[in-house]
């Protein structure tokens, strides 16, 4: 077999072992999720493309396919009421299919999800006039592409973890996102961790693991 | 004046503004540490050299230098009891000082901290015999140089988020950490969380918040 | 003519050139291999894609064409019995056509290879369940991408020599390869050698020159 | 002759040749400073250390050495009144050396400026508290490192060109201001332009420039 | 909504929000036009492909596609006359795009654009022939492939800033327009600033904002 | 007009200005092509794709394109006999397209040229057993990709020029022909000049340069 | 404690841990070797100071230090005679230092090793001259810096792996060893596996573990 | 011995081998400079500081040490009259150390050399006022740092080689002299070959070598 599905997952992490789609045949995954869905957890997949999830569906008709964030998700039980608060917001309109991951990925731990689209810093007053709908999280994910300044902002309003999420987009001296990965990485607030360039999947589930440790 | 000290950090953010050490005169140090304790705030430097350290301990002999982290603490009032529980684990033992680091921002934070030392991949056994000592922690901080590989497995274990700390631990192809820092970012584990190249204050404050949370 | 090709290889280095496909015309490649047969030597042929690989069909319709090794193998004789014994190890499905590059040649080369698919260290308890499969191996070929923390493991655990093969899969920060890359030559194993990225013939090479050794 | 002293400058492009510090001796510094003040050229020089400080002072003891800017001036001729208005902010205390450069710069040209340090996007309250010190400048410079995030935000504030310089404050994935840099250069306000790290002297001069030209 | 519309920035900044073409759809690109044009102001859009540019068009009749510039424009109201002077010179035919963006952002800005192509340094006559073109300009924009020399060469001989942008033009160690964005940052004139890589627009507008000034 | 052809550099330099195929419309093309031809100067064209080729001969029908070179040529007036003596050498068959570019550039500029394909280090006894073929020769061309390893051993056997062309041919850590260009910049050979990725033009020119200088 | 030193690494992976210097106290490594020889196993420090080594020196009068190699060894035991044959061979006389730390791996495992210094490829006969010395070795070793030329060449001669040790020899685009680190990747003798900058010691333990594998 | 000293150099390459300072003793110096000098050639050795250069001349007390070029030279026989014609020129008065050690190595190879300092790209009609001094040379070297343009604006006026020198002049993104670098191997002008940064011994020796090839 070429692969050996970490049914324990769930067990050990909280939450089971999350699909990355490429380099995956369509029958790769079908078989990984078959024994995901059997062992009764719930499957996010990440990084389908369309033609790869057309023929995932047709053998698991309720599945659900965001065509923005690019995942796929097959419920094995009914689901959970949502516990916990997160904010994702972006800098820019662009950003948008890298916070569509992270909120698929924070619905999947079954974490509430707030989205505040568009507040990057070339129009500064936008952010502080939004800040009641971030105040009272438990975690922020903050995606940014081109300078990655906003982050850095939004921790200087808050009190709890920001998970900042780099994204490609931009262009010349972006270098494909290692320009906003570098100003996160380097930024000035005490409560910035960064995750990969376009990695919306793990930010959301760093801040669905702060905002779900309330229940332990 | 050539300090704007955000002494409004503490309650907006819920920890004061944290001295960084570097590029800054003992007397621009002085004076900042001075406006903190006026404010009722205890105060952490980080990165300090010796030579700087003993030039503030002059002013303020009850400072308290820990010469392997390079920190400096002195208290504004006398310090709550420790809540929570944050695990620091070290690759190497040349990791310690970045993971002292760590320890005493989390102890400035009034936070417990385990700390498990040279559990790194080489001697793949030594980390699961320790799994009891991290395994109930609200968060852990993994620091790691050279390869970077130990957050990646040490997350493959726990349900908490990981704080990933690269070192500059290693030569040649470590360019100075930058290979543990990829390595990091890179981590096939849900759960792992980046911070800049030898920055223990910064994962020990997000583990810090993480661990202080459930007091809200 | 365009090409000098080798034939003294074999004699000299043990085993014949290897054609390396990009950049070459079908006709130039079978003339390569004309000359390599005609001279009773077997045909290995790395990176062919398959519009060239089925105008070489044409020419040597005794040719096997691997599709996702993208491999190309014509025998001049009939083949040796295997000898020595050498693991290919991955850490993700995704790594698959790596792994089956150096299958490929270890097979070319006419020595055993076991292959152990997907035990990466998101997943840790899965590789000290399978370490009976490769304990008494020759030579180890580790095949990862992302942080490429797998050879570490692998070599913390073995006597012999580990031969890791960076793999492009990952996105953003991994830097086509490159990430993992750096990780495997910062290996705090000591008994770690590295390839170039996707660089399965090589690995595949260098663990079968090993493995056949003991037969001199 | 070592150098060929371009005494047209000033006829040519408003301003004499400044003289770059680094690789030349006092005695080359001394003759070049020598021949702009025979053609009644104030002399600015940047980037001096202390020790050759020094030896240009014995020789011409009315030079003013700025020791945290490190520049020196000597004046050919008593100096004009000031013209335009510039503002010169930085993101913390230790980017001040930078900032005084362009200062000194600024100074030279006969331009007013007006500081305001320590205003960086971790406390983002402060910045827009001082916004009607630099609302009517001329130009900007702004001078960040680590992040390098405060540029894009005064951008967003005003209606004059911000000349960003990016400094070396930092350690680990700051690359010794090259983060800074990229951020820079990726703003996503329009009105920044961006000179090389650390380059007071260059940001300076170019707010200069601009704020000068009214006068023709 | 996925955007939120910077309708204040014309009154901070002097000219309103520019559309930033890439990752959004023709639907959401057509709704932020529509909002500036609802508040009176005029748009100009970027990087705008043909296939989204047919889209556009259709809905707004009155809208003008530049498709070497690659950019957008819609008036909301008759446009002012012409003030000011700018220049904008190109090293070699190839760089023409780049060139035209600028030129069509200093249009909506109401600012004279003078062109000046193909006179790089292979061919030093050329420059200093076409120097009357250029003399009295408020500021310029060079624009620079390969090894970006250009913008030196035009900053040392004249009095007025000097808005550089690298291209992408060329190939090999070009590394992308890297190459000449390093040389730009380096330049060894003092009056040449730097914008990102291909950034037309950003030099365009930079350069528009001096030529302007003079009329408040 | 969007070119300034420099039509006096054949005076200056020796030979004409030679036509940057890319960004260039096959208009721009032909006119620059047919200003060339009026004024008798003979055309060579580089990185044409064979699009803009079949465009060009139309206006040109005695133009002559070299496919694997992707060059074009037109004569203005019969053509010298021959002079000088350059061997152009490449490491291996993929190689072939750009030493195709330098032996057009030679052909155009009247110089004699030897090949000698095929004999990269790896088969270390090709090469000297063809020293006759390229021992008396003016200046060389060596052509390589990989770890670009053959120019450093040909200039340890020749007393004339060699200039080195990196190639893009590899993949993985080859960075698009990065290393390959690091490898000859760092030639322990003292004899070693290097230019840009797969410019075999360049090369070819130099290398013509040395060739023709022995006429004067 | 801040060691876990894995004494079980002898019986593991047949031969002890090493100790690794840097960012080591002397005391930490005097309790590390305490603990090796109290369980009868060989030390090996690498990359130990001679300011250290003075220290350990004290405590243990029988270790020895090999001040080139910068390495100190201390024998539990009286030692084996010698096994296998591998060859070291240095392109430069620089690299010296790097060469030395594989032979005390080597005599450290109880392997025979050759030396052959200064063999790189501008005096290209050098090498076939030497043949004799390396042609029956189990293993070969190859240090070089600069272009790192010479391990191709060495693998192009030779049936046994080669292990190729890029040193931080040269300047300038050197860039402290990367260049020969990437010649060597990118080798195109299909028997080079290459290990990190001036990584003497894990070369020799590779080559040791090759030569050592026949007693098995 | 350490040292394989390639006497023979000199009869296939037309000049002896020139020894490398650094990493080798004052004693391994001393020890190849006699050998040369037993064979009756002329030594010279490069990147020798001070105290080395102290140390030979205690043994050749004949040598010549030139503290600015750090270069070392050691007569075996009275020298010959100059032939040939190479210009050495520089951006900077800072760059004159690099073109000192080119002058050093044309003086030992028997070549005329013509300075031509400080004619840099800010001042541009500084070259052009000074063509007649190197119109008619065989070679030149262009040194340059920072943006490094000037060789291609040389390589615009003139009909021989132009062999560029990034020097390491400058700071921040001149990345220790691989702006430069980069800038020279794009340069559009066709006759400019490079070498490596502050590699002043190569271009000198390359321009000596073409100006030397008249006379065979
Ligand atoms: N020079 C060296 N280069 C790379 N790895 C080394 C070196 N010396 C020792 N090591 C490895 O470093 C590990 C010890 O790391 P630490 O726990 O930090 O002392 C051992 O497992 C050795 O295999
Ligand atoms: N393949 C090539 N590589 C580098 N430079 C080239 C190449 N082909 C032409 N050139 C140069 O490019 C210049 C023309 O640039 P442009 O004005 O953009 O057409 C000429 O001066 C040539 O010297
Ligand atoms: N400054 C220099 N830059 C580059 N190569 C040099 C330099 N000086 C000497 N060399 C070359 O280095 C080689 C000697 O290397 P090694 O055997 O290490 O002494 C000689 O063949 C010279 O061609
Ligand atoms: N700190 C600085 N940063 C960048 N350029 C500078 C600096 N100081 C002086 N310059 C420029 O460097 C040039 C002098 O270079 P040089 O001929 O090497 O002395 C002058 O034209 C100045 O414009
Ligand atoms: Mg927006
Ligand atoms: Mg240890
Ligand atoms: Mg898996
Ligand atoms: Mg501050
Ligand atoms: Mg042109
Ligand atoms: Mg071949
Ligand atoms: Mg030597
Ligand atoms: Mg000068």
């Amino acid at each position: 077999a070429v692969a050996t599905v970490d049914l324990n997952r769930a067990a050990r992490c909280g939450f089971p072992e999350v699909i990355f789609g490429p380099g995956k045949t369509p029958e790769a995954i079908n078989e990984i999720a078959g024994r995901l869905l059997a062992h009764d957890q719930n499957v996010l997949a990440t990084r389908i493309d369309p033609a790869n999830a057309t023929m995932i569906l047709e053998k698991f008709p309720a599945a659900r396919y965001n065509k923005i964030a690019r995942t796929l998700r097959i419920d094995a039980s009914s689901r959970n009421s949502e516990v916990g608060n997160v904010a994702v917001i972006t800098a820019g309109t662009s950003d948008l299919p890298v916070a569509e991951e992270a909120r698929e990925t924070l619905d999947w731990m079954g974490v509430r999800a707030t989205m505040v689209h568009d507040v990057g810093v070339a129009g500064p007053h936008r952010l502080p006039e939004r800040l009641a709908e971030f105040a009272e999280t438990d975690a922020i994910v903050v995606v940014a592409g081109m300078e990655g300044a906003l982050p850095s902002v939004v921790g200087g309003y808050v009190r709890c973890p920001v998970f900042a999420v780099p994204t490609s987009v931009g262009y010349g001296a972006n270098l494909g996102g290692l320009s906003a990965l570098l100003s996160m990485l380097n930024s000035c607030a005490s409560n910035v961790a960064v995750v990969n360039i376009d990695a919306g999947f793990k930010a959301g589930y760093l801040a669905g693991l702060v905002a779900t440790r309330r229940d332990y």
